[in-house]
């Protein structure tokens, strides 16, 4: 079992592939099967798994979530750090915070149209956390 | 650590029972101490715990995310294989692509109502690629 | 690998910090790295990771979730036991029943800012049991 941290630059509110840095990660610890998990160390910023081929996917998810999750919704009461604050947090629990991926033949085993992506829920930029846990 | 490929033929949207084929997997493997992982390699079908003992719970979710997620909806840019193509893929980020559960004394350890259903979010027919990993 | 039944008492709908029971469960087992794996056996309480300094964050999500997820809604045909019965186990689907926490330097590895709940979704008290896993 190894651990790794990695930290991703965000540009504001949208989604950030990553399959690539932890597919490095994996091909150096030399794992064969085993498993991969995903941690972000932050509640405005998620991880979701979703289709990798047709961007409109994940234009469609932000608007999606921009409807049902409501910025500067009057109803919140905390709003310190601005309309996307709460909106951040409630978009943060209805995906994900930590994933496990098969590791297959050395890499991750995914289906041919997933991708892992970080999802930056705050308007503005933020550099992310994120620890990264191999066994096999 | 063990991994096994298991294939779901779904009838299009709707529940599956996956309980016994994992159960079998793990008499199967010997361990009486761990954790099983499913991985759905899909992000048009997802999985969930639910609740096993009135089907109506199923039913009264599939018309709760009937309601949330509209299929069809013309804000979709992503729509070229149909009006369940998006909403498909936001009913997966809303649920789960994969879930870890306890084994304990040779079997899932889950509780007396707890069913693991894989959720077919297309109408039509697919078959459904899963990898389970198994350590202990 | 190592395997625990904790039991929460909730005092109805809401939310109540786990972290210090987990962390003392780490402490105990000696894991300097490695994973920590939590499971709930029910289907109307579940588990999330979110904001740890203003209670608000909480308030928020639960009145989030009674407006996305109503009680009593007439279209369910799931209702036996009262109004929040449905709800409850949509609010689980919509959350976790399953977390995986990185285990760091002998402790739960996770951001400043964030703290382990349970979520209870029913509105009288109940005894929850849960299945904590931990492997280094």
């Amino acid at each position: 079992m190894e651990q790794h941290s990695i930290h991703i630059q965000s540009r504001g509110r949208g989604t950030i592939a990553i399959n690539s840095e932890i597919d490095q990660l994996i091909r150096k610890s030399g794992i064969d099967t085993g498993l991969c998990h995903i941690f972000i160390h932050h509640t405005s910023a998620s991880l979701i798994i979703t289709e990798n081929a047709d961007s409109d996917v994940r234009r469609d998810l932000e608007n999606y979530f921009s409807k049902i999750v409501v910025d500067g919704d009057p109803a919140y009461f905390h709003d310190q750090e601005g309309p996307d604050d709460m909106s951040a947090h409630i978009r943060s629990i209805l995906t994900q915070t930590e994933i496990s991926i098969p590791i297959s033949a050395g890499r991750l085993a995914m289906g041919t149209w997933q991708g892992i992506y970080l999802w930056e829920h705050r308007t503005s930029p933020h550099r992310r956390s994120l620890t990264v846990t191999l066994h096999g």
